[in-house]
């Protein structure tokens, strides 16, 4: 109970947050000395680069069957040489069987205090993550420290609270007592919150911990034991905080394999083995369509998805394009659009975007959006660390094809040096321009940086366009700017069918692409995008099942 | 907000409920003329007669495409000559798509005073639903009562409950209001409920109102469109209570197609068609595993399901050995064994049953089981009125046919003539003996009487047993006896792992087939016996999606 005792206020104010849902952070975001140490930073990059090349040799999981890692920088585009613990996923499996007991009778409470004791640890490691996740996803500095490190933590945070509060939501125990007229019937009954078992969490490339960690303390919230399967090309961010969850359960007595880390290789993958296995009861996936749908069409378990979606930004009316522009560009730029909440479909108006100074017309429109691009990518100090790398091979290759895609090319990728590392894979954003008739080149999620402004005929063709592909398709986000509040709710209305969340004439130092703990939705499982939502009551209750048990009163 | 206002103290105090789980009901179960009036069964029956033969008139649903019905009476075996309007599916859900948009607009607090206003009226039919009940499921007439009457009403009213409650749960508004050290970051920010869409409840023929009013209210309350697609042999029951919510709807300006009845016949059955339609977004079913189980597979739709199980009861130690088989032949006899949580296997140790008097053998308590059910059967004021009648030819066949499943007989079935209907299709219970190691024999469900007592090495064995059935096949419930606190214990936990709610130690009048609206879970929805549970928060949140939308506050 120390560590429940230790964390209740952080666990009640994230409770309190999420049915509030205005701004709260148990991490703070920005990398200051002044919250995390004047050396943090340099340590932080030192642990680094000691731990490139060796055996991840910090996890508790014992006799590894083989050590395997593949990961290379997007930056060196280089091999890390890092090697960690690999098992058959039969062996994983077995481990967390048993490994399930132990946990599933440990109380929530303590589970909370051990859970969020872990997060505090992690804290101490946001740095070296931050360096970790650079390296192995390509994003910039910045992106890299917030979202693999305090972003990642208060997301889990917000799990861990929205399962704490979800077992509580009934009674242990209750007497019922049913009036029969002469006498009553008397009931003891009792409710257990019985996890489902087996969990496996299977990570994504570019968001190593971000997306990993609301499924993995989720399930371990509630009782079930996890598999963390990361994908091969970004592990370490999430081996570390894996290593210091491991240690709090070792330092209170509990099995490691709690939660294990299950690496594989890109050319044998156990993803399918694992998900397959008829022990394995609830399993969370970020990545592609194909395999998304796959998992979601295995019975029996309870699945959690977020694949791929085609964001729109809906032009209507503007009070200030320039400022539109600036935003769209940096919305688009930043991690490249490798951000499953970048926009990539641009709806304007054949007519143009009605401003108060009148009518901007489509070309203009295009050149400004082309000219903020181009500003961006060329200020030194802020092209290279807004774009950073590119993660895989095949995005660089799927931009410098755009001009295949079968739209008129406004702004041609390019690339540049990075000041930092030479040797990083860059890819500057494309913009094309496309009909509105032309279904088949805006249809599906072109990932990377990639923007295609199409040409409607007006606005009520925009938003069915907007809602159709959301609908179809899937969407995580969607951007719109209208003066109109008619147009306004419209909008607001057909994309809620569409189970797509709206930013509104956003501006400034706000983006479609962010989305915050405790406030926003991070997808909302309506959508072809993916079945679950960070972090909805669904997706706490469909991991465990309450079950109520009953004996009569004895006389 | 009239309706809203008249209904809001029982709706909050079925809110309350929900989470104290003591015992509420908002119906009174008890058919007593100082209730419900000193005409209301003669009024009811003498409805019922003058329904039988006719078109049923009442649906405010225009334009029927034809008049069908098929059902017949277990009690009367002859058909009952109601027709009722029917569409094809493609006319439903057309019907049902143009509804959803006007009731999905309406306010959750509109919603709910409608549907609890349309309990109400439901209320003043209760009498006449039990003989619309008794005749098309073959229940005895207070089952009827109880069961398609106010126990359906109090399972409807915990649906809207948990519907009013989970709409409710986070804020439809709020400013997010973020430093960013030199200034702030400020957003208005709205979260909208949206229903999934056009919402198919499938009904069973044994429990016509009470398996599908709380699918129906769930996704009503919601705000998604219905249509109920009754058993062609079981439609009167829930037609009426259908009438009365359309005639709220009407007298509120609301379209009655905002919940259709969409019948069907035995040769040409709509289901598949209903379900596979890509606007078909949520699906309730009662019914059969292998149906089941390809509903739950059809992806892109929630699907909750109530399917098939082998229920269990776990004989170890008693305090009472007549109580305790006075209890069961009861249990087994009730509805002729017609209830998805009638228990089928009973467990029980080879070197017998431990009771304060010394060991009960085998063989005696099997034939205290077998005297039993043939003292309640040849009570002329229980027998007729416990077991009701067959509702399927089938069944009747299977439990003819149950000497030849692979046990020893102990107890034959047979037949008797109903006092009230000579022409009553019976059949009492079948006892049969298994040994442990014939799993082929016991493991899947015998629907209708059939009890199989099963041989076991010792209790561990029958935990085994039982776990592994309810895992594997499904389990609804289970009942247990045991006068040691260790065994309890070890049977709860590895029952509650299995998903299986025990009713430990009943005697008396109270039957581990009965479960109680706002206390008792119907159905855990963790095993195979169903995936869906009346009424946690998950029946509720996977039939509409949180969606919230932002704008910057304005300087």
């Amino acid at each position: 109970m120390n560590l429940y005792n230790k964390h209740k206020d952080v666990l009640n104010k994230a409770i309190d947050a999420l049915h509030n849902r205005t701004f709260y952070a148990a991490y703070p975001e920005h990398p200051a000395p002044a919250v995390y140490g004047e050396t943090a930073d340099a340590d932080g990059q030192a642990k680094f680069k000691t731990t490139v090349g060796k055996k991840f040799e910090e996890l508790k999981q014992s006799n590894p069957e083989s050590w395997v890692g593949q990961e290379e920088s997007p930056y060196l585009q280089d091999t890390l040489k890092i090697t960690y613990p690999a098992y058959s996923s039969l062996t994983l499996i077995e481990k967390s069987k048993s490994a399930f007991h132990a946990w599933r009778k440990v109380s929530v409470e303590e589970r909370a205090g051990i859970l969020i004791e872990s997060l505090e640890r992690m804290k101490t490691r946001f740095f070296e993550i931050a360096y970790a996740t650079m390296h192995t996803t390509g994003q910039g500095y910045m992106m890299a420290f917030q979202a693999s490190g305090p972003h990642a933590a208060d997301r889990a945070l917000e799990a861990i609270a929205s399962g704490y509060e979800e077992l509580q939501r009934f009674p242990k125990t209750a007497l019922w007592d049913k009036p029969m007229g002469k006498f009553n019937i008397q009931l003891n009954k009792e409710w257990r919150a019985v996890p489902k078992g087996v969990s496996v969490v299977i990570g994504c490339s570019t968001f190593p911990t971000w997306n990993t960690v609301p499924g993995m303390y989720a399930s371990l919230i509630t009782g079930n034991p996890v598999i963390v399967k990361p994908h091969p090309g970004a592990i370490l961010p999430i081996a570390i905080v894996i290593a210091e969850l491991q240690k709090v359960l070792v330092e209170n007595n509990l099995d490691p394999n709690i939660c294990q880390l299950g690496v594989d290789t890109f050319d044998k993958m156990i993803t399918k083995e694992l998900a397959e296995h008829k022990d394995v009861k609830v399993i969370d996936f970020t990545g592609n369509s194909v395999f998304g749908s796959y998992l979601e069409g295995l019975q029996g378990k309870a699945v959690f998805t977020e694949k791929t979606g085609v964001n729109s930004v809906i032009l209507d009316s503007v009070e200030d394009a320039d400022k539109v522009a600036a935003n769209l560009a940096f919305s688009l730029s930043l991690y490249s659009g490798q951000m499953c909440t970048a926009p990539q479909n641009f709806y304007i108006p054949e007519d143009g975007i009605k401003t108060p100074n009148g009518v901007l017309s489509f070309d203009e429109f295009a050149k400004k959006i082309a000219d903020n691009i181009n500003s961006l990518v060329d200020n030194p100090k802020a092209g290279p660390f807004v774009l950073g790398a590119v993660q895989n091979k095949k995005t660089s290759e799927r931009v410098a094809d755009a001009d295949k895609l079968g739209g008129k090319v406004i702004l041609a990728s390019r690339t540049f040096e990075n000041p930092m590392f030479k040797t990083a894979r860059v890819a500057t954003p494309a913009l094309l321009e496309v009909d509105a008739s032309k279904k088949e080149v805006f249809s599906k999620e072109l990932f990377g940086p990639i923007a295609l402004l199409i040409k409607t005929k007006n606005t009520d063709q925009s938003i069915a366009l907007a809602q159709e592909m959301a609908m179809e398709h899937g969407a995580i986000s969607c951007g719109a700017y209208t003066t109109d509040a008619a147009v306004r709710e419209k909008i607001a209305d057909e994309m809620a069918l569409a189970a797509t969340p709206v930013s509104f004439n956003l501006t400034g130092g706000i983006y479609m692409n962010q989305n915050a703990a405790f406030s926003d939705y991070h997808v909302t499982g309506g959508n072809p995008s993916g079945n679950a939502s960070f972090t909805n009551p669904e997706f706490i209750n469909k991991r465990f099942t309450w079950v109520g048990h009953r004996e009569p009163v004895k006389a």
